[in-house]
């Protein structure tokens, strides 16, 4: 009935050694059978569902704790993974999932991005540099004026072009009118310029809406899909990856998602959530506030998610990490040094303050990131 | 175009004076338009897209702004109402979300909670004392031996018995079995004893077999659904608790939801989180850990949120804080001082610990709530 098959997560636990231990053993039991140890059926409960803890060792800010569980505790759900990592001890301080390690069994079942780095080169004609990504803003523009936006970027050639993470279906610039204007502007200025740019429609949604939306946007010619799993739930990303009858590269947004990270000592690490999660969810690119913007990510922890976005994990690909939020054209030099070429640029507002025109901004990014290429 | 109704969502910001207001100032920009100000298109987007500060002073613990948007840049859709609330900013510290104040013509559009207490009330035959809740555990057990359990737990008297929030689809009780001889373990027990218990399933899944699930549990006979919404998303508790033809009280569970409210300077405060949130969305009762138990929140923050579950808000029912997490029956006289009549006691483990005869322990429970109320 048990396969033997566990899967290992490393805890940064805070506190004395005494109070890290008592919370390691805690979290055996908390995240599996929440009962009274003493009064456990000895057998299979106590002997492979209760969670072990495979070591336990002084780490610089605290206690690394990895602590096993069995693969049946999570029934193949992602849901349910999540909740064995870190249901209820998400409401408990002094806990922080620092890694989740899968055993083979468990992997073959995640079937991951669809597209990854290499499919996403092959789909915008990319074979090398970093990726050019932006986005339609600000909500209030009619769905034509930000069509117009649409082709300037790709125009001005721009690979990525995708709706800011707050328009969905406002009455300024409806989801169904924006997404067939702003994909057809963008295979317009393909046909002028040979580029294959893509338009990513923002697909996030009441929960019955989003595979609707989906398809709606792959008719009307968009090249990518947008979701935020903190507003539609990280399985909600899943299913919009894997499903056969859409298979349109995803982008995850980090909207609401930041209280899983901002604390030293609780939540996710940035690599856990950014990196392992939106991968094995099947995200294909993941979008994150860089060091150095308007947000609040050091630079170690930023090199993390990245580092996590290609790690080797068997049958999983490699994603790419489009770092954003607050940055501008000129920070690019500094920010290539750390990601070199797998990345995606996202640069917003930044792209509007360069200059009055919005494409020779467009190609003074570019330009830049060949120069950096040939260099 | 735009109606002029607003919404207002009450920060609490850190940090010194100016620090706090230019946090204010940039919440407005950040959580609408997210666009360079002076680059803003004058009209519509600066007059009404743009949140708005509609006060700032200081607080005990920091600053308190009360910020509108316009009710259009939700799309009438809770993902995007959340986004806006709480989406990039999750991602800064110093932030709170401390309450949210909708519209009349944005309360029209939520549906809130089926039952609220007084359909829950109705359903269960129990007019006015506090409802005995308690969870089918641990993980690992066979579907026979949790519906014994549920027998017992109906015979001795609990009102409402619940899966477990780790019990999803495991092999130990696949999910079709288990609710089918839970229901009917519950049923068995009302016949003998005349009561009114209900069993709830936990339907918490994939994105795409929570209703499929939902409905399932409806024909197999049971009486209510729990749902965590932070591993299926809040519009996912919506979409249950909306969908007519279930039409089931619905609870919901927090487990992965802690990190919200863990950390004072940033999340969403616990009655926002808990109250609100849920109600809005349409759960008509919320576990949460209560203060003295084995989590972190305090008395007062408890009280918070059995407030918010019954604040007058116009069209949206009043709902049941259900209060649990290491709950000991020694523990009840103590919150029936804090909750009062208006609750669901929730206590799993602690029945076990009573002695050896678990349907003894639920008389002694229902019992002790009988003296308090006829006191």
């Amino acid at each position: 009935m048990i396969s033997g098959e566990r899967f290992v997560v490393t805890y940064l636990i805070f506190g004395s050694w005494e109070e890290a231990f008592n919370r390691a053993k805690d979290i055996c039991i908390e995240q599996t059978v929440e009962f009274p140890v003493n009064l456990l059926p000895a057998g299979i409960i106590t002997d492979q569902v209760v969670g072990r803890i495979e070591s336990f060792e002084p780490d610089d800010a605290g206690y690394k704790a990895k602590i096993s569980y069995a693969r049946e505790t999570t029934a193949n759900e992602l849901t349910q993974l999540l909740n064995v990592v870190f249901g209820n001890i998400s409401i408990k301080p002094g806990i922080k999932v620092e890694h989740i390690d899968l055993p083979p069994g468990m992997l073959s079942q995640c079937r991951g991005p669809r597209f990854g780095r290499e499919g996403l080169r092959k789909l915008l004609g990319v074979p090398r540099r970093p990726l050019l990504f932006t986005a339609l803003k600000p909500m209030g523009l009619s769905s034509k004026q930000l069509a117009e936006l649409a082709y300037k970027f790709a125009i001005g050639g721009i690979d990525i072009i995708k709706d800011d993470h707050g328009l969905t279906d406002q009455c300024f610039a409806p989801f169904a009118e924006r997404i067939s204007l702003c994909s057809a502007a963008v295979q317009k200025a393909n046909r002028e310029t040979g580029n294959q740019s893509i338009y990513v429609a923002n697909v996030t949604g009441a929960a019955g809406t989003i595979l609707q939306r989906a398809k709606q946007a792959k008719e009307a010619g968009a090249g990518g899909l947008m979701v935020a799993p903190a507003l539609v739930g990280f399985d909600g990303l899943r299913q919009l990856a894997a499903e056969d009858s859409i298979s349109l590269p995803v982008f995850s947004h980090p909207a609401f998602i930041g209280s899983y990270v901002i604390n030293k000592e609780n939540g996710l690490s940035h690599q856990v959530l950014f990196g392992q999660l939106m991968r094995l969810a099947g995200a294909d690119a993941v979008i994150y506030p860089s060091f150095g913007g308007r947000f609040s990510f050091s630079q170690s922890e930023c090199e993390a998610i990245a580092r996590a976005t290609q790690d080797d994990i068997k049958g999983i690909k490699p994603i790419f990490p489009a770092p954003g939020g607050g940055m501008s054209i000129d920070r690019v030099p500094e920010m290539y040094r750390v990601y070199g070429n797998e990345v995606m640029f996202l640069i917003g507002g930044g792209l509007f303050k360069q200059g009055a025109d919005i494409v020779e901004n467009c190609r003074y990014f570019r330009n830049l990131i060949n120069e950096f290429v040939s260099a």
